[in-house]
């Protein structure tokens, strides 16, 4: 793999962490959703528009939280936050075709994350992504962990140095994807290829199924290969963010070797 | 690898979880301090018996707790509890010549967590070397993460069918170990071997240091070999379960093929 980590290292702009104020939110709410990670709210207010904060919030998949004025006080900074602070990612996504315009690698590969909800899996799989100098990690809008501080702190760093995107529709993400001439993988313990029997040489985006529900029905028709990890004793499968670390792996070992 | 999980799975028994009242929690001390995960007691007092099993537990290295007499009560189900409750392990620990005595592999395969803190890795440790078949997962006693509800739940029920050993010294463990035929490997990132080019089919007592902290100079020097994990981004090293998840099922790989 091309190891041109330096030059991505720099482009993850960060921005502010905390909006502030009723108007402000509700501004931010309108230009820039995909921004936001999490909205807290004062205990035991009734003012109109921190309903229309709670309700546009909630048609647009962002967690709400209550919360004592002391805390939005330490959040924002200041006791004139009027009930109300917006969490703004300090990761700024990128377009798939961004990702695909300037990969990494001369054979891109990609990490489709398929909702996964706990941020120390997602934290851990941009790690082992940064490391084996994957192209981008995908994630679908709305669906699993936001990418907050959890998150930050269990990629060790990495999510600096890693493309993160995030796509409204894993289906039409990874048509394109097939488009351009991918493969699409994912795996399954029913599956009967093993996952060193399959080429990593090529142009590979590697879907991850959500802890517990796996991989959807959509997503395995759009899979060239599904593949299964070996299991010799008596669990039924792996961590899933130690089930991508050996997956992302076994293509380093192929594509080095 | 022998796909012999289930002749291991009856065969970790489980024991009462909770020991209260203080000449009870005394004796078990005196009897069996290994089985022991912690000890509560109640705030505010200053019963010499109670004082007593404070300093007997420190230097156990027991971990000790102050509680409320309402969760003492909850945890004993009595309010006759004295003050003092003590967990016990519900794993029953095996020892290394038991282990050495039937193995589930021709060629064993044992992995050894030097003090690893985090009971989320520990239990994703477990879950994969269940996973691959290893023949025991070895730990040092008082160091590291005690076997509590987390490791049994991060590890998906892996921790009924594995065997754990507790050793008191890992230099002598790695000691005994080579003098029984093992090959004794780490990892580490300034290593000069890439983990792929060893041999893993033979005898191995795979051995992984702490987060953070890494290979210890007196575990080093018992090393057949170092290997590194090929990192091509930015990040140094990948988290410890994912690491070890890599280095197992490159020895699968290599056992199955």
């Amino acid at each position: 793999m091309d190891k041109s980590g330096n030059a991505v290292a720099t482009a993850q702009k960060h921005s502010e962490q905390v909006v502030y104020g009723r108007n402000a939110v509700v501004e931010l709410l309108q230009s820039k959703p995909e921004s936001v990670e999490k909205i807290y709210l004062q205990f035991n207010t009734a003012h109109p528009k921190l309903k229309e904060i709670v309700i546009t919030a909630r048609r647009l998949k962002i967690p709400c939280g209550k919360a004592r004025m002391e805390k939005l006080t330490e959040l924002s900074g200041t006791a004139k936050n009027q009930g109300v602070c917006a969490l703004i990612s300090s990761v700024t996504y990128y377009g798939i075709e961004e990702v695909l315009a300037a990969p990494r690698n001369t054979a891109p590969l990609l990490v489709v994350l398929d909702g996964l909800e706990d941020p120390h899996n997602v934290g851990a799989i941009v790690r082992t992504s940064e490391a084996v100098a994957a192209d981008a990690v995908i994630m679908i809008e709305g669906k699993g962990a936001p990418v907050n501080a959890t998150v930050h702190k269990a990629s060790a760093g990495a999510l600096s140095h890693m493309r993160v995107c995030k796509v409204k529709s894993l289906v039409k993400c990874l048509d394109l994807l097939r488009e351009r001439g991918f493969q699409v993988i994912a795996s399954d313990m029913d599956a009967e290829t093993n996952h060193t029997d399959i080429d990593w040489c090529r142009p590979t985006a590697l879907v991850m199924g959500a802890e517990g529900s796996g991989l959807g029905s959509e997503t395995r028709k759009r899979c060239d290969s599904v593949v299964r990890i070996p299991m010799a004793g008596c669990v039924e499968s792996l961590n899933v963010s130690v089930a991508t670390g050996v997956l992302l792996y076994e293509a380093m070992r192929q594509r080095l070797g």
